[in-house]
């Protein structure tokens, strides 16, 4: 599976050693061994033989248990970011970009079940993951808090401090990660269109919805 | 800080030891301990050395560390369980009970913050504690979910899967406890409200709503 480089028997001179491992095959076996048997279940020992490599092949070009979540955690986030900026880029309507938003995240949330919460909730990461997953989820954060402001612009969500209603509706899609069973046989595509519904996005046109808020049932409690 | 029982050094019969230790001071060490460490942090060793008894003292009464977990686990969820079924029988409208479950459920979140996700998630739980969890948790989302359909019957919710819609929401305000830090000063109240306007409870009257539902602006994409 792994793309070994050639050679590897020979002296090379001292220094930092080239990758002779692909990260993309790494990320494959991480994401194997965390969907067997959690963040504990990565080790070095695990990975390797996972690839069909050696011990001290891995260990050349990936010194740590840290640096092989390091390498999961950099495509996870990668991907995130990339597809939400496109979904963000395929449409001008924001109702529409944060409808995208949640069937991405949706799908991640699914596909990516055995480490996304782990990433996301950053806590038990080594500092040197945890750091960058502070800035990586800072910036994260603050797309789609931008489209989510923008939906409340436009009334298609009501108004409401952006900042925890993004949090909330990432958090709802976060979650799934942890209820998704594949017997349940309930797709992502379906989650992400209970939680569209859930969040009304779409529901009533823009502008109509805003007049009728005097006749909340909380008024009657 | 714990009730250790007198006459501890005195001989007692063999068998099952007597609980010398209260377990609401137990369940308060090993919820610090969580707050302070995680869950790696929760051992026989610290949790004595917070409820200042021995070590002996507390092998006695809670052998392992899976018992330490247990005894919060037991405390949170029971807890969690009597405050619900009181935000039930205290409205005999849905959308009223769904509303004061969202809240105690952000209180809770925000209050658990350190094992809550932990609990709700089962991830990582020992065997024994986590087959209490799924027994417990397959109750307290049927509550939920009666609710949610309640609230999808009276119009109060778009309806749609009321498992998937009820863990959407439930979901929603665990994750709380991921992102929730006190410094931002932003208080469970005001995301139990965030969280209540985002799936809009109580803005519509109930059976009004239902006739927009052509509008829907994904009809324009």
């Amino acid at each position: 599976m792994a793309e070994v480089a050639n050679g590897e028997q020979s002296k090379r001179p001292r220094g930092r050693p080239r990758l002779a491992i692909d990260r993309d095959a790494v990320a494959d076996a991480v994401a194997a061994l965390f969907a067997e048997g959690g963040y504990e279940a990565v080790t070095i020992v695990d990975t390797a033989d996972k690839l069909g490599v050696s011990r001290a092949t891995l260990y050349r070009a990936v010194p740590t248990e840290e640096d092989l979540l390091g390498i999961l955690f950099e495509r996870c986030t990668g991907e995130l970011t990339e597809r939400t900026k496109a979904a963000i880029a395929g449409s001008s309507d924001p109702g529409e970009q944060l409808m995208a938003m949640i069937r991405l995240q949706a799908d991640a949330a699914v596909s990516m079940r055995s480490y996304l919460p782990v990433f996301f909730g950053g806590a038990g990461l080594p500092p040197e993951v945890y750091n960058r997953w502070r800035s990586w989820s800072r910036h994260f954060e603050k797309m789609w808090v931008g489209v989510v402001s923008a939906n409340m612009e436009r009334g298609y969500l009501d108004e409401g401090d952006p900042t925890v209603t993004a949090r909330l509706i990432l958090g709802m899609i976060i979650w799934v990660s942890r209820w998704y069973r594949p017997r349940e046989q309930i797709t992502s595509e379906e989650i992400a269109d209970t939680a569209i519904h859930l969040v009304r996005l779409g529901v009533a046109p823009p502008r109509d919805r805003r007049t009728r808020g005097g006749n909340a049932t909380t008024d009657q409690g």
